[in-house]
């Protein structure tokens, strides 16, 4: 079975595999203008902190061609509303402003047409993403004990990444070293990221995977049928506070009181140092229809109205270990978030 | 707006809302044997630990009769087996054993046809419940400060009851006191009680009501937009410990955290004393398919599979007010729970 690429580019354009259609149908979504690639992280084509920083990088490439035509020499002015666009698709992971000013600090460096030097870049992005993701399952395998039974939530897998995934490299990590028992994974409304794209995922790998609904964490926890929670992230502050998908604040309360432990996966590029703590962190809210229908179809009481935030921040207290390409930190704490940042900028 | 009347006899035969077409459809499960109640109460046309209860009162009527008509005068052999029926028909709401136990209690002082006098006590049953939950949500209300914002799970209203509710009955009664500003109600996977019934039932009334993801309720609570959340239950042990829909132990451990309040709302008939605490109480596990369908349309990815718990254990010390209709108990604990039935009994 190959690997999940939820990302390529191909045929001078992006292809992204479409998420709102997974798992009934495998469609890919085909960009060929930067307003398409503002759309499909809008609307979920692609979803995951570091798959939408890609997409974004990728999406740079084609707002650069864009700007090229139209403007020539003078792209770097022409490609400003592209770029808005795509800072603008989504608020609350921060890997997509991070792709985007990587991308433009190679802006002052190019001469003449801008494509080319800007997809190596936006390759780069995507490879370096997929090379963290293999060293931080690495990292975060070996605190798993033999045995181990993990619960995740959403999908921070290769579905959410330029592959391997996050939370789900560590599976996969542990898996391949013969650690992993099983995965129970969280249902995940109103979106169904666990039902519909984790699921997938480990099942093409013949990784043992279990669905619960989001509300049977707790007694999941009680009956000791797990020994970790391992989520991905979004957004990480300076003091290690860490916002996630909606439901994963529940899962660290909970694990705390039965002695669970806590693993968040996230690259460096998901820490932001600009914000002190997670109170700083713009919370997306999305339509009240994610709850209130499924696939088009009311599945609820006839105008009910709905709470949709789709993110939490989970204080850093509550996280056991915060693993990343440059190492792993145990109860992170400003002074070790701090240590971590200083330790990529020196790589 | 008439009143919600989740359980009728008419016509000689018990009529059931069907609670698995709600709010799409409006439609009557007609039973007119035993052998359909019980199914009805397996396949949760009727659900509720209360309503459970009740319908398996007037399912004895309809044992009694075939009883009857088949044995005459041995119709206390020949009911047997109807009853061992309707008793295995679900296994956590204890409301199922008592009902037919008090019904039981009244064979021996039978004199010829059983019909009329059974069908006298399933009244009772049915009325007494309304009688107590309209006392619970006066008794309960007196908890809420006025602009009270509640949080609800499942649906422990009208519908679970022989009518006005438990949880419901407390926000109905609240509600009618100008005391309730808004419930926000988790949709309650994998059934969706909340965004099907509870939100129904509600916006019948017009009292306002939130849907959100049961992975919500951390960030609802932290963010201080509600002081109370208030359940039903389906079996109370003897020191205080609550078994409920699965998802209200998140409730109960992130309540705690964040300063909420926890009121479980429930008559005496969900108390079993003969249960020294929540380890003892039969869980049941549903089929899969209703957490990987949705109205027969698969949800999840293909081959996976689900672990459907569908009611878990709050421990009393995590609960802060227990109702029922013989007074309500602050920290419930044994000696408070021996109270509260020593009190029931001296009625």
């Amino acid at each position: 079975m190959p690997p999940v690429t939820p990302i390529a580019w191909k045929e001078d354009c992006l292809w992204l595999l479409d998420q709102r259609l997974l798992p009934h149908r495998v469609e890919e979504f085909r960009c060929e203008r930067t307003t398409q690639v503002a759309e499909a992280i809008r609307e979920m084509v692609v979803r995951g902190a570091p798959a939408i920083g890609i997409a974004a990088a990728y999406g740079v490439v084609l707002a650069a061609r864009e700007a090229w035509q139209a403007h020539g020499e003078a792209w770097r002015q022409g490609i400003l509303p592209a770029l808005e666009e795509l800072e603008r698709a989504r608020p609350t992971a921060v890997n997509l402003a991070w792709a985007l000013a990587r991308m433009r600090r190679c802006f002052d460096a190019i001469d003449g047409e801008p494509e080319l030097p800007l997809l190596a870049e936006a390759r780069a992005i995507h490879e370096e993403d997929v090379a963290a993701n293999r060293h931080m399952g690495e990292l975060g395998a070996k605190y798993l004990q033999p045995g181990a039974r993990v619960l995740t939530h959403c999908n921070a897998g290769a579905l959410a990444t330029g592959g391997h995934g996050t939370a789900l490299g560590v599976v996969r990590s542990g898996w391949a070293e013969g650690k992993i028992e099983r995965v129970y994974a969280d249902e995940t409304r109103p979106w169904l990221q666990g039902a519909r794209l984790t699921a997938w995922e480990l099942l093409k790998e013949g990784i043992p995977v279990t669905l619960l609904a989001e509300g049977a964490a707790a007694w999941l926890m009680k009956s000791g049928r797990v020994e970790w929670v391992i989520v991905g992230a979004d957004r990480i502050t300076a003091n290690g506070d860490v916002a996630n998908k909606i439901g994963t604040l529940n899962l660290a309360i909970i694990a705390r009181r039965y002695g669970v432990r806590m693993m968040v996966v996230a690259p460096i590029s998901t820490i932001d140092p600009g914000l002190a703590d997670g109170n700083a962190i713009p919370i997306e809210e999305r339509p009240a229809a994610e709850l209130l229908e499924l696939a088009g179809r009311p599945i609820a009481a006839s105008g009910a109205g709905a709470w949709n935030p789709v993110f939490d921040v989970t204080p850093a207290e509550l996280v056991d270990l915060l693993v990343t390409e440059h190492g792993a930190l145990e109860r992170p704490d400003r002074a070790g978030v701090t240590g971590l940042l200083e330790r990529a900028a020196a790589v």
